[in-house]
């Protein structure tokens, strides 16, 4: 999606080990206008799919998945990483690590909210290694609902996580996909 | 507002300890469609005051904030509980109370995103104890920025935090303010 490519290369920051800052228009400081056109690019992808509900994670996939969500007109759930004490019954749980920072943790949905009959577009900001990836889609899976598929803002191609994903069958989109980044040369996408 | 009421009535779980459980449309699963009837009830409030930016707070506020802040045309900011890898340079910081997790944590933005010129709305989806508020509250100050005002979603308004904070002289709008519940005596509204 160039309006997005577009708006990494102006405002995206580059910084040692492999990050790419998007905080001023992605998972911060967050661009509706741009939601908008990237919900929209969601739809032209997954809206011949009958999806019935959209699972993200918190909290920088929330924002993108609500505003997406409009478009397929179904309701979104957000995977929590702890549990708190106003989720009560049952969950599904699955283990995220987080190379951001540096740790693993538990990411729940209520079994209520995830049901065998939904058809399931898991939405999410980055894909990199793929952990809160494959933690949603093993929310899905043990849910036995079915999973549509993956639209994914930015990914970094160069990690593992889109291989690993698409190699266990699972369709997976992203908006944008970068297929090197360096301070010194800024941004390559993939063709 | 009528539509979010009912659904409270019909849809919200009271348990003991004065916890309203909303998970299956507001703050697990999130319902859109509501969400967009309550962008446009926070456009009717807060349309005339120059909103140039919408401030929430991680996870469950992130949600009703994008999908509000479609009708104001603005970019919406999100607090963050804690310190990540990925902020660099100068933050606003102050604490919070979650009286839900029983602790106290650190919020903050980059100094970046909230300017003196801004005017800033305030959105997040439960106002009780309001010590989120507070929070949010300081950062808008320490920014130098202009606070339009704070919407929220459902106020226990027999709870402190609506009254404190409107004595402080800061416009509180909620779309729901719950004047008492009890799980014999179900939900009661303020007039």
């Amino acid at each position: 999606m160039k309006l997005l490519e577009e708006r990494i290369r102006t405002d995206g920051k580059i910084r040692e080990g492999g990050v790419l800052k998007v905080d001023s228009f992605l998972n911060h400081q967050m661009d509706i206008r741009l939601f908008l056109e990237m919900g929209k690019e969601f739809l032209r992808l997954y809206g011949d799919c009958g999806v019935t509900k959209i699972l993200t994670i918190e909290a920088s996939g929330i924002g993108i998945a609500c505003v997406a969500a409009q478009f397929f007109d179904c309701p979104v759930i957000f995977a929590k990483k702890s549990k708190s004490r106003n989720i009560d019954g049952d969950v599904y749980t699955s283990k995220v690590e987080s190379f951001t920072h540096g740790k693993v943790y538990d990411i729940i949905v209520s079994k209520e909210f995830l049901r065998p009959e939904d058809r399931v577009l898991i939405i999410d900001d980055f894909l990199a290694n793929g952990s809160a990836l494959q933690g949603l889609i093993k929310l899905v899976q043990d849910a036995g609902a079915t999973l549509v598929g993956a639209g994914i803002a930015v990914e970094k191609a160069f990690q593992p996580g889109g291989d690993l994903i698409r190699g266990m069958g699972v369709r997976v989109e992203s908006l944008a996909r970068i297929k090197d980044m360096s301070v010194e040369h800024g941004v390559e996408f993939c063709d």
